[in-house]
């Protein structure tokens, strides 16, 4: 995995062997976005099968099945990762095969297909979406919701790339998305290195640049879609939808069938995670508030669905009602 | 002058003994706060005033005149810089005097006297504001508008160091205020200093924390209020202030009268400085953001009137029509 804690001022790659070492990098945010830590939850059970010393499958599966809510465990908001790890259990649950050896590689085919699907996923959301980028016009994304988020080209960034494959001239305006900076670090680093006209703001600058008409659409990922089609995303999304709304600005979330999460019937069930102070009362080590201040540092907040112009999947394009049409979409 | 750039992690005082290092001192943000680069501007005068080798009163007006430009140039968003500076210049071409010394020292006496004034205006918003900090709630405020930004309590603060000394308990958010981190590093520090309670999020948590209903009230400083009531303010006020609409939350509005311009007729007239790039790209000297990467930096943005709940001045609290109110209250 690339640290992407350290871009963009190295770009340095770590190698992983043990289940442990990917729920830490998980947790701790080397590798970061709903999709990607999907993928990697399925790797870490990879690896699990691989370095199982288990003489039978049902130890197998109680060790796996352990491994499993180990990394579920490390963030609780995106439901991809859950889903991916799922579908590894539910995948070696019916597997008929008592030789183990079989079972481990076949479980590491699982998680290359759940990578290889990632990437058509991208693509397609791409080709779904980039007729929403408008020649001439300037877009928002907060966060990073591109190739580092993904196993492919991203959620919403794929978007742009598509679009840009097809010859549109556009503009981005990418928040900085405190307190991780993925926006900073990630958006601005990735979009810059695929040529794309970005430019870099604090996130408290967006609603002056909406007043001024210079923001035409919004485009962000999404960590969980509910039935309703409430989105939790990275923390700032819920402003920027109210600020879209007030300026008349389309908010467009991109995300995967794998984000979607029919089990929750809205957004006030969805679990919020709160990371350490650090992240808001230091940067890169040097205190930027006084020591002992209190903090709050949720991750994730809530857009509820009536800020949310359109949902595109890799399936196609939801619109409201969503309670309706993003099980329409989906099944097909 | 204290080096606000420093703090919270070192507590440096510089002196200055000439205009242009005030100058610099304000360019730089050594200083910063409507009403403190005010009465800074005017001790700028104090000390061209004193270093001046003028000969007669026309070579010493001239020169001061220059200084005077000079020193307003350095911000042009707050008004209370020209504001400060222009009661000086007043001041010294109203003085009959012949005699330059005597000149010089009833120049020092005025910029005394803004100092003083501004310091019992800080006490009189104070009195008049808190009424408006209610007992048990919970008030956000944006950048930093206290002691550090007045030669008094602040503007904003003000109602909460008064609000305090009446006894009222009550909750303060404070927003961290990219890129310059006034509220981390200033507000947090100021009122937990005071014994405020204070919680310190970053600038994007605000919506969050709105809709999850732990905001009462939000309370702000301006660095210039024009004729319609509309209010210059930190990057990244309009945001909340449309927060705070769609939440149905109150937004106070708090600056003593020297920052009220009533020659300028609406907000979209105000000028709003753009600051380096480095501010946003960088944290301590540690690059946040890909070397190149095109920035939008502006210091300031405008609320419209609308959005604003009340304006509490050293004369009064002024609410809508302001167009008719402003003029009313400060009349007094």
């Amino acid at each position: 995995m690339i640290d992407q804690r350290k871009l963009p001022n190295e770009e340095i790659y770590n190698t992983y062997r043990t289940p442990e070492e990917v729920a830490a990098a998980i947790k701790t945010m080397v590798i970061r976005g709903a999709p990607a830590i999907g993928v990697a939850g399925a790797f870490g059970m990879a690896l699990a099968a691989n370095n199982s010393q288990a003489k039978d499958r049902e130890a197998f599966f109680a060790e796996m099945d352990l491994v499993a809510e180990m990394l579920i465990s490390q963030r609780p908001t995106a439901v991809n990762l859950p889903w991916a790890v799922r579908r590894i259990q539910n995948f070696y649950r019916n597997q008929k095969d008592t030789n183990l050896l079989v079972l481990q590689n076949k479980i590491l085919e699982e998680a290359l297909r759940i990578f290889d699907e990632d990437v058509r996923m991208c693509r397609q959301m791409g080709e779904n979406g980039a007729p929403l980028i408008e020649e001439g016009k300037t877009y928002l994304t907060h966060c990073n919701a591109g190739a580092l988020a993904t196993a492919g080209e991203g959620t919403a960034l794929s978007l742009f790339y598509e679009a840009q494959r097809r010859g549109k001239k556009f503009k981005v305006i990418a928040s900085e998305t405190r307190p991780f900076l993925q926006g900073a670090r990630l958006t601005a680093w990735e979009l810059g290195k695929n040529g794309i006209d970005v430019t870099l703001v604090t996130d408290n600058m967006v609603g002056h640049l909406m007043r001024l008409g210079k923001i035409d659409g919004a485009v962000v990922g999404s960590d969980r879609i509910v039935a309703n089609g409430d989105v939790a995303n990275k923390i700032g999304t819920y402003g920027v939808a109210v600020l879209a709304k007030h300026h008349g600005i389309p908010l467009y979330v991109v995300a995967p069938s794998s984000t979607v999460d029919f089990d929750t019937t809205d957004g006030s069930k969805i679990p919020i995670e709160e990371r350490p102070d650090e992240e808001v009362t230091a940067f890169f080590g040097t205190p930027s508030a006084p020591a002992g201040v209190k903090v709050f540092n949720p991750a994730f907040d809530v857009t509820p669905h009536e800020l949310v112009e359109a949902i595109v999947t890799e399936k196609g394009i939801a619109r409201a009602p969503y309670s309706q049409n993003l099980k329409k979409v989906l099944q097909r």
